[in-house]
């Protein structure tokens, strides 16, 4: 049986769109095969840059690291759930997709934001789901939940981080599901269940990871 | 069919062992969730750090970054051979494996250095490859060539990095088959052919990139 890989990670470098508030990562050239006989790129980034996973305890005190989750916590079944013509993403529509969000370990909603990356309507809000979709989610055993934008909850200054600016972080990261944020290829996923992979590096105590996010179809 | 997940990966942080002459990975809390409402932290490493690939520009001026293989390269069927107790890895013994090495995709070698992580004993030689060993694994279609010590060569001062003093480094990444260093729980691994991965990030022009090197057994 012949898998197919697709690559669901955007290219990190300094042109890179980062969030509000947030230094983008820096690459610089230590050593270069000319001069010093090898080549060696040094980078300065916070752990939330490109393609990346959110920890709960990103956004929850006392909460788990990624470094607190086996490994097998980040990869599993998955399915896409396509959201491109919405406004916001209720409990109606994905009781549609309930007997498979009941079977699977992910869930990707692809936005079409995957689309906006680089530019400056990716700042745009998303569709977004709303409080009492974020909440069934929560009931189910899913490892995390995936999207091709910034994040599950409408964009805001790092200066007002609470409950009531960011319900579903609170919501789904309280639920020990991860966050994949920053998805990119959604639009190349299979209707059915597929594998999906977002392994972080192995940072202690990491609150987030970029990660080399894939899918085996 | 239930597949077990062996990590490889050491875990990373301020105290994990660098190769000689290199800047250790450095962490820094930026926000925190009492002051901030949320928590970051930022990296700044080599992308040497930790349990890594190296890319054959790493070495080897104008030839392939990581960022020019499509993400199957990372990925495929694999064996450990056992060098625990060798000084060197020769063609004699390598030629007692020799059907296997045809049909699978990376080779690790288990040298024991595992165990001298994190310890001065690290630095010490581990069993290395012979250069004639080197030049026929280089005749096969390997995507990549692993290990769980430091390097394939002795470890140099980067002050010397030749083909001399790196012959291995430069008969390998010269037929792009990638390296990966640090690597660790090789005794963990079936006698059989299993599954490797070691997926990068997906830096534009990487010369290495950290790793959570993963066998699905």
């Amino acid at each position: 049986m012949q898998n197919k890989i697709i690559d669901l990670t955007h290219l990190l470098n300094e042109n890179a769109t980062v969030y509000p508030d947030t230094v983008g990562p820096k690459f610089e050239s230590i050593n270069n095969v000319a001069e010093h006989g090898f080549a060696e790129m040094q980078v300065t980034m916070v752990l939330h840059s490109g393609t990346h996973i959110d920890a709960p305890c990103h956004i929850l005190g006392n909460t788990k690291t990624l470094s607190d989750f086996p490994v097998d916590k980040f990869m599993g079944t998955a399915i896409v759930i396509p959201c491109m013509d919405k406004v916001e993403i209720g409990l109606e529509y994905l009781k549609t997709f309930e007997h498979k969000i009941a079977k699977v370990d992910f869930i990707l909603f692809f936005t079409g934001w995957q689309y906006k990356w680089n530019s400056e309507a990716y700042f745009e809000d998303c569709p977004l789901l709303t409080v009492e979709a974020a909440k069934w989610l929560a009931t189910f055993k899913l490892k995390g939940i995936g999207l091709d934008a910034f994040s599950v909850d409408t964009i805001v200054s790092a200066h007002v981080v609470t409950y009531e600016t960011l319900p579903n972080h609170y919501i789904l990261l309280g639920a020990e599901i991860i966050l994949i944020e920053n998805l990119t290829n959604l639009d190349q996923l299979p209707e059915d269940i597929f594998m999906f992979q977002c392994l972080p590096l192995n940072i202690e105590y990491a609150d987030g990871s970029p990660v080399r996010a894939i899918a085996v179809v």
